[in-house]
């Protein structure tokens, strides 16, 4: 059972850090973007550097202390939040935001935990080169919960999740050692990759304070194109094509269903769609071609080798940077446009790529049954990800919802799991689905996680009550 | 402490598992390649699925008797071997070798953990598919120890180390217990990545049984050019600039040093270099290209822009794929003449990319001090991974030099690790470089590896003196 915050501690670490480090805990911190969670009291420290947060890691351990680790605050399922229970430590990355080193020749950045994101994107094109990881909220999310909750997004098709993106890491243990993996080898077989263990623990076994972070060359041209297709098994197909013709050159296949753009023209944000009619199912490839290929003659080319073979019925090739944009811009208006309908129930699925239409089908008929939703059904279908999404009817509210939200939620998730997929591909585990982990998970996995969990941070002082119970 | 195993064991695996998965224990599974060490006594069992592989790791947790994995014997840290200690279960996976799945449009194969490396490339080839994966071994080692061993070999540029190609796995832990990982899916952020802490475990946290590996687009077309560089620096300014140029189309890029070629011509095996004379540095650049781009066009570019810069002096890009075979086999043919010739001490080492010419200066002044040697540094310098091997000089044997073998090894060690390198690059730690690791480990990530490892395994029957001690 952990400590509340004492006295003692407060009067501690104000005692040992600068007083810089110690700001008020305003509700944002307390706040997750989807409203779910609300925090209750907490202490807020903001060490800037690696030896403080240490130092607050080992007083909090002496004192039984839980400690919540606090990034940007981005996070969808409820990770930087605790509710309710002894008073905690609330322990900020935002002051440690420097990137500490660039080596360009060598495609590696070594930036400390609170950077945010999209200044890690910056300092990569500032040396001339490509920082993959994106993703909505990159302009608030930092880095280091970036890498605590093995970020997605929309590139993870070509570069990988962000755990394919981090060669090294600094972390804080629970007991307060400090974990020197800062290296920027591409080779080292010493031992137990403990950064991988980091990453994706949702701060359940330590902070992670600095990485050292992939570089990849800037492809020589970039593109993008919206192209109709019949049917998501289409998508699919086209896909493949677009891998046998583009090879790696293919950066992201996004599917949007009408439903997002219906969602657009009803509420907002008000963009515009290259199409005559709304179609039914549209892909956006983005593609970074090397030198000797031209992105919009290659994205040609895969038009009319998908129209030969049915895949695609019309498309519209961007003819300049702005448009490229625009079309990135219906696809990632689609998330605020669902939140101002508001979800009956929203679901990060994933299940194997070449089963998606069938899992489509399989939960719109299952859903059908319960009740007369409008599902939304979009997302990163080359990673087999889709943000499958369930909506009232127009006129209804999600309150009128409410006694069915915990069956829409088993039903979607019952039938990823029994598809050999997942109930959380890319969001994490956070507060909101550890039931679901528990219910769903492989119980021998779930018993490693757990000893694992103990043997680290034998105290449960890790941002306690995430991920891994009981 | 283990026990050895006893008359009781023995019939109880005996009675459980088919007759067939008893076999003599030849003396091929006590040796390893470099003949370092011997393998005492052992009881060797070979399941053929994995079901029985847990039946026999739960009878050995019950008696408390050590199991040593046994992939393809390929390995060269001694991982597969145990010299003396209470009789082990030599558990092999020869007979755990099929191909269980192949998803071609979703560029993932499923294979069982004894299947053979080459094997597994094989069966990608045959559909369209390249699984990149490729060692020297690669003949008889097997996809479970390469895994176990997160092996590099020649197309880690490109593609990633074996961690980096696997997307899921099974295996069986210390307890017995089967660990159902083999998903297929490329996203599923649902609690730690026991996969990446079983990869790279050699064996000490379970037994890999089975694994979903990625396959990739074939390229459009494949070329390769040996360029001649005036030294090191060169090289990896050379590296930039392909990187530049062609983007992720750079395969490999492997150094090759005159004493390589020296050691071919003095005891062979008799390969053709295509110089007039052996230069003191040459690279071998091989590109597999996307449609549009001609690979040997494309060399031409690069040699052009590098002779420019005074990166190259002279090359040859391969007309055919003969010839570029016939590239592959002068790199290829660099390992059994270094062992033909018989080195002092050899060395797995990587540092940072950048800091491969100061790393080879260094050693080599160093190493003067102490005596006067051949040097015979080559490797995938793409990858910051030199193998920096040490060799007495002509009329000179290794034995001549065993006195100076520890301080050798120390010294290159030192130094690597001092200029934030690596001791053991890709061929693990095993039972030879424990004390290394002990060495030059990290005090908090040897503390978390012996938490883990007492967790997972807290009778320690898994690979027992590998890796982690103390």
């Amino acid at each position: 059972m952990l400590n509340s915050v004492t006295d003692a501690l407060r009067a501690e670490l104000t005692s040992k850090l600068p007083e810089a480090a110690f700001r008020e805990l305003t509700d944002a911190y307390l706040h997750e973007p989807r409203g779910r969670y609300h925090g209750g009291d907490g202490f807020l420290v903001a060490p800037d550097c690696t030896r403080d947060v240490a130092l607050v890691v080992r007083a909090c351990a002496a004192a039984g202390v839980g400690i919540i680790p606090y990034g940007g605050g981005t996070g969808l399922v409820g990770g930087q939040v605790l509710e309710s229970g002894p008073v905690p430590v609330i322990l900020s990355l935002e002051r440690m935001t420097k990137i500490r080193d660039v080596f360009p020749n060598e495609n590696v950045l070594v930036a400390e935990a609170g950077t945010i994101l999209a200044s890690v994107q910056d300092a990569a094109e500032a040396v001339n080169r490509v920082f993959p990881l994106s993703l909505a909220s990159e302009g608030s999310a930092r880095i280091g919960g970036n890498l605590s909750t093995n970020a997605g997004g929309v590139n993870v098709l070509r570069y990988g999740n962000a755990r394919d993106l981090c060669v090294g890491l600094e972390a804080v243990l629970p007991d307060g050692a400090i974990l020197n993996g800062l290296s920027r080898l591409k080779k080292n077989n010493t031992g137990y990759d403990l950064r991988h263990l980091m990453i994706g623990a949702e701060g359940t076994l330590g902070i992670i304070t600095a990485a050292s972070l992939k570089l990849f060359p800037k492809p020589a041209g970039e593109g993008a194109a919206l192209m109709v297709v019949p049917d998501p098994q289409a998508a699919l197909d086209l896909l493949t094509l677009a891998g046998d013709l583009l090879g790696h050159q293919v950066s992201a296949f996004e599917l949007i269903n009408h439903m997002g753009l219906d969602f657009l023209g009803e509420v907002g944000p008000d963009v515009r769609v290259p199409f005559e009619q709304a179609p039914e199912w549209m892909v956006l490839i983005d593609v970074g071609c090397v030198a000797g290929v031209e992105p919009s003659q290659a994205l040609e080319r895969l038009f009319e080798a998908g129209a030969e073979r049915g895949l695609v019925s019309d498309g519209v090739i961007a003819q300049s940077g702005a448009q490229r944009e625009a079309f990135w811009t219906i696809r990632e208006s689609i998330p605020e446009a669902n939140r101002r309908i508001g979800s009956v129930s929203s679901h990060d699925t994933s299940v194997p790529v070449g089963r998606i239409p069938e899992f489509i089908d399989r939960a719109g008929k299952a859903l059908a049954r319960v009740d007369d939703f409008r599902i939304n059904c979009f997302g990163h279908v080359g990673d087999g990800n889709l943000h499958y999404n369930v909506f009232p009817q127009k006129g209804k509210s999600r309150a009128d919802h409410d006694h069915q939200r915990a069956e829409v939620k088993r039903i979607v998730h019952d039938l990823a799991v029994e598809m050999g997929g997942s109930f959380s591909a890319e969001h994490g585990i956070g507060r909101l689905k550890v039931d679901d982990l528990n219910r769903y998970g492989d119980p021998t996995k779930l018993a490693a996680m757990r000893a694992i969990k103990a043997a680290l941070d034998p105290k449960g002082i890790m941002n306690p009550g995430a991920v891994v119970t009981g």
